[in-house]
């Protein structure tokens, strides 16, 4: 698992082997069942975590039950609320296993101590939340303006290796509609082609 | 107009004096008119910019015509494309003057070369960044998860000064709903009173 985790770092970061050694030197590995959760709703999130194997959703609860999808983290992804994390308060938001994952996680003193004494991290971190912040806002931009349809599009061009795994209904509550919409805009495109 | 942007610094980070001197012998003063353009869509984000008086907002256009606003903007906070402005590829969206207001600004290579000149200047804007990101993902679960009544109701509830500031109609584009969708919740709260 950690194999995964050095290969990314080194096709994505300039940290050095050394440095590379010392952040998996504190990382906590863990395996997660199918719909096993890594944070549930209510809790701290205390760990910053990093997906070796698998796929995670990122969701809330609304009081009838329904499903909202904030993010998908499969494997070379990151994921944590970063609300719960940086402010130790009760998290929102539950983040669960849609497949059997194999995670590596770094508890938030860790974390910091690895970001202060190595820059090249902690350059690199910035960088993976400069873009969480770009594909977030995004996201909601295509949220508020675009249609079931545009959406349905939008999702299968940024992430089209993403739709065999997942159940149709976990697709519908990430784009914000429901599954009965979200089979129709199939049922046209597929009469399209 | 540098005073507030003093008064800011020293209110909410631990950039010593001679530092904001350092920060604000960078700025550039710009006033806006009501409905002037801070950028437009297609054209790169070059600064970072402060709001120290009146109200930004930053939207993008449907091919319909239609408005969708991602953030408000008003005094004391900051404003830019993150995307556009770190890629230095064309913005997707406008940011446009709601009121009359005044903004300094900092070229990119400036605001750089400050931030690794000043570590208490880059651990404050990592601070509005990572403010920016859990804002952004909440903003991203109510638009999701949230009726037209709940979306009134937290706009109230975490901008209550900016109500009276906006006409309606950028209101219900910034909820997501329609202008009509708006007025009878409105009416509905109205009534309730």
């Amino acid at each position: 698992m950690t194999d995964v985790f050095i290969n990314y770092l080194r096709g994505n970061s300039t940290i050095t082997d050394k440095d590379v050694e010392l952040i998996c030197d504190r990382a906590i590995s863990r395996q997660l069942r199918k719909n096993e959760f890594l944070l549930e709703e209510g809790i701290v999130c205390r760990h910053k975590t990093f997906i070796a194997a698998g796929l995670l959703r990122t969701y809330s609860l609304t009081a009838d039950g329904n499903e909202h999808i904030l993010q998908f983290a499969p494997e070379n992804t990151w994921t944590l609320d970063a609300e719960s994390y940086n402010k130790a308060i009760p998290s929102k938001y539950n983040i669960n296993a849609v497949e059997h994952s194999l995670v590596l996680m770094w508890a938030k003193p860790d974390f910091d101590q690895l970001l202060l004494t190595i820059p090249a991290l902690k350059q690199f971190s910035d960088h993976i939340i400069s873009e969480n912040v770009q594909t977030t806002r995004n996201r909601l931009n295509t949220i508020l303006s675009a249609s079931p349809e545009e959406r349905y599009e939008d999702f299968l061009k940024n992430t089209p290796h993403l739709l065999q795994r997942l159940p149709l209904k976990m697709v519908a509550a990430y784009l914000g509609i429901s599954l009965k919409t979200l089979n129709r805009v199939r049922q046209a495109q597929l009469q399209r082609i």
